[in-house]
């Protein structure tokens, strides 16, 4: 039998086990994991590109699991009302190969990419940081806003978007939480006086969403838009003034902001930093930059989470989509009964 | 909304339309897929391998759809009451990337290897052939039956297994047919006087289930069994005698019969006999051979073809597994509401 968990399973779940403690968990969660990074076969995700865009597999495993997600690109996708991404992920047990569970994945990508941007920061920000420039209001943005504070205690947040009606989507989901919420009309207003700066912005081009004199030292910037190639949000310049660290220099090299370097040095991949091999931040003055992209090892993560809760609270439909015969070699008689 | 069909609705969708309406629409089905071979985006499949089994993942897909398939492979699993063979697949539109269905696979993966074979069949044997020898009353055998059955008017069946159980169960399942079972105690008889053998036999050895001396002028052999590196059912002196016809050389070099051989010329891929680039037999002497190891067109095909009796009948459970929101931008908005 295999656990099938929907959107609306997932908010049921979130829902009765808490949000913040989710993000919470789940931050602790992903360091232990990125902390075994040895442990994992990792392959870089299998992707089929179209000219109106793209749809990959990610698989990965460890001793215990298997877990893979299916996920498409579709920039024009909004132009329909569609999500540009849509996911959907499935774990299995490596011990008999039988899927355990298929969950949408729309909805955990996105707290699992928040929560990776906070997991870096714990390592990269100021010790003293409390506040945060969302720049970009689109799908992501929220995620984002709630991952920090929870993981970094983040409450202070300048926000901005080019659209109006986002920065209103975005101001009224998040009024139910201890946040101090500050609108601004451009970035470089947003970025003056923050400790932290996120970029989430949604367009397939190469941008230059900060410029390079308009960030101040000591900042950490959590770059989440740019995650593909051709499209990225900070110029060289200011890439060159960072202290790098990616998920996995492979993929992050393709699909990252570091796609428009040629000569920098990426300090380091994140697991070298949670296991000490590497420091995080070393000094108030350094700009530090995570430039995330997204990687297999994060759906692992949530879809283990998110499993062991279902089962907890029995949440999703235990379907038969795995055959339960007494009589392994009698496949044929599930037809005939 | 993405439809999900489990094992049960696979059920209810083969005894509403019929099973061998089922596997001869489906042979046809196959047919044309492989007729338009260049329209097809192939890769090879993606295997992790472990110590005691396999995981695959085998995408696919033409300018409509894409479509994958999850499998393991786990050879030792039938002796803790499991499928050596579970399966999940999903089909979605390559317009917008969006997932249309998901479904059990490890029922549709027997019939599509079924129907498969006896589509190369058609091409392959004699055309006054009336009879087959089935070797390995395993979960294949019946839908081997069937499908050559429906799809070449097989009707006398000689069947062979060291487990006797095993066929019991093959007789009593096929009862309900009209055909000519015959129950031999090895294998030499069992293909003596018969126009197709088809070998599904299990273990995971180079095997020699087949003698060269046993087998007959002019006989069509459907070589099922060996799937996988290591895993093989005919020597040396029978394949080079026969007429060798693969579904996809890149990856039956690896996995199927032809792994044993070192010389020997392949006659062709099935499109190319399907679609008279190469011929299939050309006379009533010469030994063909289908080495069957499975390919992800096959998944396309069957999934393709469930998906529209699915929806035809109504049958399967339509499951919220991707946002259907206005605003594209609020995904946040689905875990407030």
């Amino acid at each position: 039998m295999v656990r099938v968990l929907t959107i609306d399973d997932i908010r049921r779940i979130t829902h009765q086990h808490g949000l913040q403690n989710c993000f919470a968990e789940l931050t602790q969660a992903l360091n232990d994991d990125f902390a075994r990074w040895d442990e994992f076969e990792k392959t870089p995700r299998h992707a089929t590109h179209f000219s109106h865009g793209v749809i990959e597999l990610m698989p990965i495993c460890d001793k215990e699991y298997y877990a893979f997600k299916y996920v498409n690109g579709h920039p024009y996708n909004p132009k329909n009302q569609k999500q540009t991404v849509t996911a959907v992920g499935m774990l299995s047990e490596i011990e008999h190969g039988y899927p355990l569970m298929i969950s949408e994945m729309t909805v955990l990508t996105a707290i699992r990419t928040a929560v990776t941007s906070a997991l870096a920061a714990q390592y990269l920000t100021r010790k003293s940081s409390r506040s945060m420039a969302m720049i970009g209001c689109g799908s992501q943005a929220e995620f984002q806003v709630l991952a920090m504070h929870v993981a970094c205690g983040i409450d202070r947040i300048h926000y901005f978007d080019i659209d109006a009606n986002a920065m209103k989507k975005f101001a009224d989901n998040l009024a139910a939480f201890s946040l101090d919420l500050v609108a601004f009309d451009n970035t470089e207003s947003a970025i003056a006086d923050v400790d932290v700066i996120t970029t989430a912005t949604a367009d397939k081009q190469r941008n230059k969403i900060l410029r390079d004199d308009w960030v101040h030292d000591g900042v950490h910037i959590n770059g989440v838009g740019g995650d593909c190639p051709g499209k990225s949000e900070l110029g060289q310049t200011l890439l060159e003034r960072c202290k790098i660290v990616v998920e996995y220099l492979p993929q992050t090299k393709i699909e990252g902001e570091i796609q428009n370097l040629t000569t920098q040095e990426i300090h380091a991949e994140l697991w070298e930093v949670i296991t000490g091999h590497k420091p995080g931040r070393e000094n108030d003055k350094e700009v530090t930059l995570f430039d995330s992209v997204g990687f297999a090892l994060e759906d692992y993560t949530i879809l283990r989470y998110f499993y062991r809760l279902a089962e907890e609270y029995g949440i999703g439909d235990v379907m038969h989509l795995v055959p339960a015969i007494d009589d392994p070699k009698d496949l044929f008689g599930i037809l005939c009964s």
